[in-house]
């Protein structure tokens, strides 16, 4: 039987945070000068202490895996591409020919694609190819959500637990950080429709041009959230997350909130990416406050919303770049970071053992 | 006889501009969603055709150097440390301790100290130690500038030529992006002033804390930086850089500006740091305006008076960190995304090699 007590978070302790600020503070650098990393370094220590016991050594095992599903309200035009391209976007990635692959390459992390539920699974023969790759299809595609809901309780169940299961495996192979990537022609729309539910703003207020649509397409993807966004608050979105995923989610949104769930569930860090994972985290915090803790946002991504749900979260994004790709990119290029704000927390030395006077 | 002209910095010309775009263009994302990155891709992409003629694949080898040098004007309390603690921090830096080599080490960066003028030099022996250090001696830190020139003209031009040998020596080693890092107890004091005069801004816009000085200390050191601005500018430094840096330079902002020239000069690409590095920068800026489109601003630091350079160069600088560390800290921590720029223009798959429809 489901029961959404499965993802129990318990939030961060503080019983490490003295001894994590005075390793920090016994490094050779004025108190403070090293702003935002400083920050990093202490959620990354609390968040390992609560896990291992150990907050000296900060250890980060990296994981990306991007999920991708495929959206009944695609085929409105509220998008610049059909949902064919979700497939053909897949197999790049599978190929190594995207984006994603590219930071990822770049940034030494490991990659891995979940087909969630595109509209026409990869072909057998490729997907054996590759052990970086998952079928864990919730069905071909999403229902259209600006008509009916997008999936069944059902669906939105079983996805919880497939994202829960898969981030359950890589941290069983010993991964200790976790980035999240989507793939999915008109999963902005969702994403707009999860955040105008839960930040409780109109769809005007967050809607954007996704990838590049125009003015005209613009209005026509502001009055069908709407339309989605009226009937799931009338269902009862607003106080139930399964009510809200079936109504307005997405395949690969649903199996991200179950994996955000699941890495706060096992004390790892999630590094967010943009929009649509950030959708993602909303409803995860609706489903368990606590997820929150173990959040670090990688950046401020350029589509519209976004920024009202870095507010939502009181997050200061890692990142500015006016990037709006998603695939989990921002997230990739984040991570650095991440690796040097454990360098200096682990590696730096302190005034004494430098000696250095001040 | 040494002459300005011996900085000849060309501008960067337009002829590879259009095929640098459609590359960017032809790849499998959005027309502009990856932001910034392409922005960086297009200016490394060009800076590397004009130096070599290839425009197809950026090749990146990156080089960190930090130069060191002291102030008379520390003696008047301006700054939390005494300048005992640059040399501390130059045996820090060649000991592996300090923030820049943490961050070099996590991001795989080569890291390169100069002793350009700092108190009291280094033991002999230690300094042989290690390939990774020169000594570039200016003499044993500057004048108070409040009081007097920092340094004569002939400090000034050596140092410019110290800096330009430098850079030149590890371009000749293959290094093709050059990132520089300052430790220099009161060297915010130095920029700060630089800042004044170039900008035409007063003092008090500009001064910033440093690394935590209280407010007393800040109105001491605002005053005893106007003292050193109002006498430059008496004696011409506003047009000219030469007098500009002997009123009120320091050794390893001399150095830093030869360096920026060299690079630009050799259509290498420079990570502009923070306060102190930016001040160098608009040095140079001042001996040739060309250099500016070699620059990369890697970050915005929390010294007050960044922002003001930056916007004087109208600079969209990569990484908002509030760091005040100096050191080159903002330029390692920002060389990933260069990294991610070059791999997406070398690596992302075309529309047509990716098989995808839009």
């Amino acid at each position: 039987m489901f029961n959404l007590a499965m993802f129990d978070v318990s939030p961060l302790g503080s019983e490490f945070s003295q001894q994590i600020q005075q390793q920090i503070d016994s490094k050779t650098k004025p108190l403070g000068a090293l702003g935002q990393l400083e920050q990093l370094a202490r959620q990354l220590a609390n968040i390992q202490a609560q896990r291992t016991g150990q907050w000296q050594n900060i250890q980060l095992a990296p994981q990306v895996i991007v999920f991708a599903g495929d959206h009944g309200i695609a085929q409105q035009g509220v998008s610049i591409a059909p949902s064919e391209v979700t497939q053909q976007m897949v197999l790049n990635f599978i190929h190594g020919g995207a984006a994603i692959n590219c930071f990822c390459q770049s940034n030494s992390l490991p990659l891995h694609i979940v087909d969630a539920g595109i509209l026409l699974p990869i072909a057998s023969e490729l997907a054996v190819q590759t052990d970086n790759f998952t079928e864990s299809r919730l069905g071909a595609g999403t229902q259209d959500f600006s008509q009916q809901a997008a999936m069944t309780l059902t669906q939105v169940e079983q996805g919880l637990l497939a994202g829960k299961a898969i981030v359950q495996e890589k941290i069983a192979q010993g991964a200790t950080v976790m980035m999240f990537g989507e793939m999915g022609i008109a999963n902005t729309s969702s994403a707009t429709a999860i955040a105008s539910i839960l930040l409780k703003q109109p769809v005007e207020q967050l809607v954007g041009k996704g990838t590049g649509i125009s003015e005209q397409q613009l209005a026509l993807k502001t009055q069908l959230i709407s339309q989605g966004v009226e009937r799931a608050i009338a269902q009862g979105a607003t106080d139930n997350a399964l009510t809200l995923l079936s109504e307005v989610g997405g395949f690969e949104i649903v199996q991200i909130t179950g994996a955000i769930l699941a890495c706060a569930q096992a004390h790892i860090p999630v590094l967010v990416d943009g929009f649509i994972v950030s959708a993602a985290a909303l409803a995860a915090y609706q489903i368990n406050p606590a997820v929150k803790d173990y959040l670090i946002f990688a950046h401020q991504s350029d589509e519209h919303g976004h920024q009202a749900m870095l507010k939502a979260f009181n997050a200061q994004p890692l990142l500015q770049l006016d990037l709006r790709l998603g695939e989990g990119t921002g997230a990739a290029l984040a991570m650095p970071l991440l690796n040097a704000a454990a360098s200096f927390y682990n590696h730096m030395a302190s005034f004494e053992s430098a000696g250095v006077t001040v």
